[in-house]
């Protein structure tokens, strides 16, 4: 097992807390919608990315423990759930750290399967991203990808840093640490100072 | 032919009856707008069964005639009318039995394709309900899954069931009924004496 | 490189001027939120196309060159703003002639897989409307397919007509140019008369 594949699971458990904690604070949900809800954060990103690339059997599917990842992150969350709570408004700490997680391992597995680089970086972007825009959409919210926080894009420079590093020959788990913290530096510098997207037009 | 293949036809057409009554009782649409959203309400959950596990070509694809039996229940729905609005409000008619065929109908095609037992599970119960998720989705309602009443739960329960028989040997045909009334006695009696699921955090 | 090919390039670039223009009237996006927004109206309706046929590499993965044509009609609405935004609203411009391009595309790419002639229609329909429904579905809105203007049936009597002319041995590029021109005569007749689908049931 390579190390990579313990920070896919790591990413999973923050993204089931990130997960349930969220589903639950919306709208006091029972265990099922809770549940129902961190599963599809988790997962619908490298789902997507699955389907999209045809890489079958899709992540869940091949290795089913990443679906008790997801229910460690859940149990955890009900466990320690006013601990979490704080945790999660203060530093952002388990959606940071799983979007960063997810978006190095989504443009990892793309380019193993030798897709062009542009189609990588969507796939990494798609990993980290996607289950959340699932979810909004369930649960009728405007997409965070819509809100101006920088988020999706935070994960795009992420993703787009470890292609062009990757083509360097840099080492691999170096690349890792690097382009993910990218994207938790500009996540976080993005909070501190409150920075935002330039308007596609003024009007 | 075997009779398991029927059963699928039944459900499908008691979904696109389902799928047709609820697409116009929600807003009055019309002949396109209800067809459409009768065929995805019966067939969105299938498809998403077959593509994540990249069983192709998928089920109505393969079979031209579940698209035909989707139509039909859309006919009968438009034939006899006001007499399925009421049996379908008195006594969930259509959505319940739907639920079971479609919920064991997906277990036993995952299990076919050589899948864990748990996502086996997770499959049988996306047949049953991710086709009113996606409808639900897409005119902006809360998914049934987020509301209160145990609807996907009941296809959980009977997909476990279903499972746990299959592996102690039990004959398929029997377990067909055995899981799929297990899945019709949860949800009548959940309705009949309001049950609810916990809440995940009490606040 | 065949002419049908060039067609469905000029179809990408008028769904992603489309899709941007959409995107930055609804809510003033910024520039992330508005190409995002533009390549899934875009290339939605043929990735759900090739993901349920299982034609893999899908489209924009196969042809990175799909991805350009939706930055290109992007740069386009940025730069030619306004005068895009009256020819978008005075002639429905760029989405009638997107949505006959894209359903004549899809309906050929589903033929050459070999499915059955509904199949193929149902992509056409698919390829032409599913970007606009997932956008519509992100943004909360209710799809165009269920308002009453004639939009998605449009694309469905040139489905029906290209499949019908097709089995007849009918020259390919011509059935391109016929059922692409009822799609567009449809359209503009609905909206110049207001015409409108029967309701399903007259409540």
């Amino acid at each position: 097992m390579e190390i990579q594949y313990y920070f896919e699971i790591f990413g999973v458990v923050f993204y089931g807390i990130s997960g349930a904690l969220a589903a639950d604070e919306k709208s006091s949900k029972d265990w099922f919608g809770v549940t129902f809800t961190a599963f599809i954060t988790s997962l619908g990103g490298g789902t997507i990315r699955d389907v999209l690339l045809g890489a079958y059997p899709i992540v869940w599917i091949k290795d089913v423990n990443i679906l008790y990842a997801v229910a460690t992150g859940i149990i955890l969350a009900a466990l320690f759930y006013n601990f979490f709570m704080k945790l999660r408004k203060t530093f952002m700490l388990f959606d940071t750290l799983g979007i960063a997680l997810f978006t190095i391992v989504g443009v990892e597995k793309a380019l193993g399967l030798g897709v062009s680089p542009v189609v990588a970086i969507i796939m990494g972007m798609f990993t980290a991203i996607m289950g959340g825009v699932i979810r909004d959409m369930m649960i009728n919210e405007l997409p965070i990808v819509f809100r101006k926080e920088i988020y999706a894009s935070a994960c795009l420079a992420g993703a787009v840093l470890y292609v062009l590093l990757d083509t360097l020959g840099i080492d691999r788990t170096l690349n890792f640490f690097l382009a993910g913290s990218l994207i938790v530096a500009i996540r976080l510098l993005a909070l501190r100072y409150n920075l935002a997207i330039p308007k596609f037009k003024s009007h």
